[in-house]
């Protein structure tokens, strides 16, 4: 990189100095989030919307597909209503941001802005749902919602923040948890597939799970400072929800039943997953399949004859071949420009200069490995479509690499105390299963239960914490 | 239509006896909407949202198109931020609901949730905007507001309604009406050509404008009970906001300017519009470029051997002709599912049968004539899709016959009057600009100034109401 590139490139923090400032960093200088007045309330910029508009469009179909409906519910909860499931209401209550006034009339009830919304699923599943005929319900909702923490982080912890929220009214027990899979398997495959981010699959303990839920399932990723991050959860509630709200169908045995129900989503937490996993010391890096722009054609020397048009030409053959792919033509150095599109992690650069023209070619320079190639033109095409995929390979096995390297076995609290002050990471051990143990390992050892893996692997014979016999693995990490 | 389908389609309310009500029974019957605890705060349920759907993927695209950028602001404004511009708050402030604890802890300053995000962008802009380079800035959201409303209808007057809004800043005032005119444009053209609704294009008067406006326009629409729908605004602000939040750029001649303003929104008050344009006494009819299902097959006779194989063959040939279609398999009788079709305004039902099959045939019925034709299947597609473009050219015919019959040219106030109190619809006449003869038309003659058209004629010399020289023609109506 040129000098004129570096002044743009060192208003960014090392990653290694201080990994949170060169988050924050990432986040406002790659133009993905502003601040408002009110802590916690972010704006999403235009370039981090079109990162989550990319994501929607992609989930949204594999949500169709699997047979699932979008609707939209109010965004207030009266109180009474919050309170119909005692878990729920316990865990959601001390978060409840509290309507109060509508116009200058005092409200007879207080209503609280969704922080989630499974009473209102149920209020509305009560009114729909009669008879078998009407299950499975299979509902979708992309919206915001509002939980009122004390601390906040751009994509990470919004007071408000975007997500979607499925949730699913089903007649047996077996179909529901069949669905809770099918929604994490979708999770997860999507975030490996599409965001390059390698996941572990697996359930959440009771002190961990979501309140009013039976069973949590998550997908956990590491993120480059070697900390978790729960990308995803689905909940299996069984039919305590539905006994709350009085929700009944009758069978085919002429008998009344209730459903039993799931819910399960994802939010713009992935996008700080994102920068989190890929990210470097010159910004983003995005997968190419959310990007929303994947190449940028810079003309080099771009005020001689020709170098805008050849330029162009390359963008629209781009495009016909179905790239999102951008130009810059503005009144900017070559290395400024460089620079900005490092920042903002678009995947490839494509320039053309009058000595390029000439010879029949351009040069594609990968964001990730900062390799270059110059080509023939009449391979443009197919080399920007396969380095886009080289890239998303790369990405996911530069991420898996840096989970495996921090993964380690342990078979003590002293050991896992060691490692994670030492080096920090997943540590996998053997747990019994008792929450004392696991509240020991927090006070002691400073880490979190994050799940026990779907795919079990039996790395000792005895709990990690007070040594009696145990039979389940289990990943201990530090979360955001 | 048979006995078996009566039984449905009478818990309908004819449209000719009671109007309101009729379209209260399309909104719940044809599943369109369901009501929340909250008066005022609606389900929008996956058939009613899948139209919005239709509508946003289609509206997204134009203003992609002509270069807008979705970004999501909060959904929280506070109190003081929503003071700075005067006249805004004295529009707003009335209908606000106010949040005013977080969780247990009262708030040191109440936030109202946005019933539209001016103040919210402004404060953005001031953050982003510093020199001509960084205009135009052409922002969008895709949200839901919330007016806390006296009453409520469904689609019509929702305490929360969806809606997207445009926010968009210039350098200079005519670049901010050029945008003001292409969005209203935009609007219109996707009313007309999407939609089926054929719309006038005028502008507000001071009494009815938008508050904090210098300008609003307005696309007017006649429901079929010859009310009025006003189906889109944009507004023209100056730079009076820019004023109120001190937002300031340098230009090319390095001094401090104030760019100037726009924003212009439509919302789901649209399927009102589409309801009450289009429907009749069976229940919806949709325009086919915005229905979920443009087409349904229904098997006729579907236990006999073939039928159903036969009925799944025409479904997958119609979904490879960009068809979107469904079939009804399920155990309700024909006519019960020809009923249901209707109700939920499906463009097209084809039916296929035991004899059909041997002729090689199906038959095609649409929803807004009853016709039927009976055709070779070779040219199954081909017809499927003309009737589609039928169809809605059909509709937008017919509303616009509509529309024609009941305008009337008045030149008094007492033709207007007992225009209205006959008859009704939209009456046409000159206005000399005064705001006490508006006043007085509203309380002689119970009606509001719809707009004046940017199709000025001069049907008359002088004012409807005082009979002083006139040269602006307008457009009076009852509107929703």
């Amino acid at each position: 990189m040129g000098k004129n590139n570096m002044k743009e490139v060192k208003e960014i923090t090392n990653m290694d100095v201080d990994f949170a400032q060169w988050f924050t960093d990432v986040c406002t200088k790659a133009e993905l989030i502003d601040y408002s007045s009110i802590k916690g309330l972010y704006i999403y910029r235009p370039y981090g919307y079109a990162i989550w508009e990319n994501i929607q469009k992609i989930l949204d179909e594999r949500f169709k597909e699997t047979g699932h409906e979008n609707v939209y519910l109010p965004m207030l909860i009266p109180e009474s209503l919050l309170k119909k499931e005692e878990d729920h209401v316990e865990g959601f209550a001390p978060e409840c941001a509290w309507v109060t006034y509508g116009g200058s009339n005092k409200l007879e009830e207080r209503y609280c802005i969704r922080p989630t919304s499974e009473t209102l699923f149920c209020e509305h599943y009560k009114n729909i749902i009669h008879s078998y005929n009407d299950l499975p319900k299979l509902y979708n909702q992309w919206c915001s919602v509002l939980r009122w923490e004390k601390t906040a982080r751009p994509f990470l912890r919004h007071r408000e923040f975007l997500w979607q929220e499925g949730h699913t009214m089903h007649a047996t027990s077996e179909d529901a948890v069949a669905e809770t899979h099918q929604m994490l398997n979708i999770y997860a495959d999507f975030m490996e597939n599409v965001l390059a981010m390698p996941v572990i699959k697996g359930r959440k303990t009771e002190k961990e799970k979501f309140k009013g839920a039976e069973e949590t399932y998550t997908v956990e990723c590491m993120m480059h400072d070697r900390k978790a991050l729960q990308a995803g959860t689905s909940h299996y509630f069984g039919d305590g929800f539905a006994k709350a709200f009085d929700i009944m169908y009758s069978g085919k045995d002429n008998q009344l039943h209730y459903p039993h129900q799931t819910s399960w989503g994802v939010s713009t937490r992935l996008i700080g997953g994102i920068i989190m996993t890929h990210g470097d010391n010159n910004g983003l890096i995005l997968p190419p399949k959310i990007a929303p722009v994947q190449a940028v054609v810079i003309p080099v020397a771009q005020h001689k004859e020709g170098v805008i048009d050849a330029a162009d030409e390359l963008v629209s053959r781009l495009k016909k071949a179905g790239v999102r792919v951008q130009i810059d033509t503005t009144d900017h150095s070559f290395g400024w420009k460089a620079a900005q599109y490092e920042m903002k992690g678009v995947p490839l650069r494509v320039e053309i200069g009058p000595r390029d023209i000439s010879n029949g070619e351009c040069c594609i320079c990968r964001r990730d490995t900062g390799e270059k190639q110059t080509i023939n033109l009449d391979i443009l095409e197919a080399t920007v479509l396969k380095e886009l995929d080289n890239i998303h390979a790369a990405l996911f096995e530069r991420a898996l690499e840096n989970r495996k390297k921090h993964t380690k076995v342990c078979q003590t609290l002293d050991e896992v105390k060691n490692f994670m002050e030492s080096e920090g990471g997943f540590a996998k051990t053997m747990w019994c299963g008792e929450p004392d143990c696991e509240l020991k390992m927090k006070e002691e050892a400073g880490v979190t239960s994050r799940c026990i893996p779907l795919e079990q692997e039996q790395v000792s014979d005895v709990c990690v914490c007070c040594g009696k016999p145990a039979k389940k693995s289990i990943y201990w990490g530090v979360a955001y």
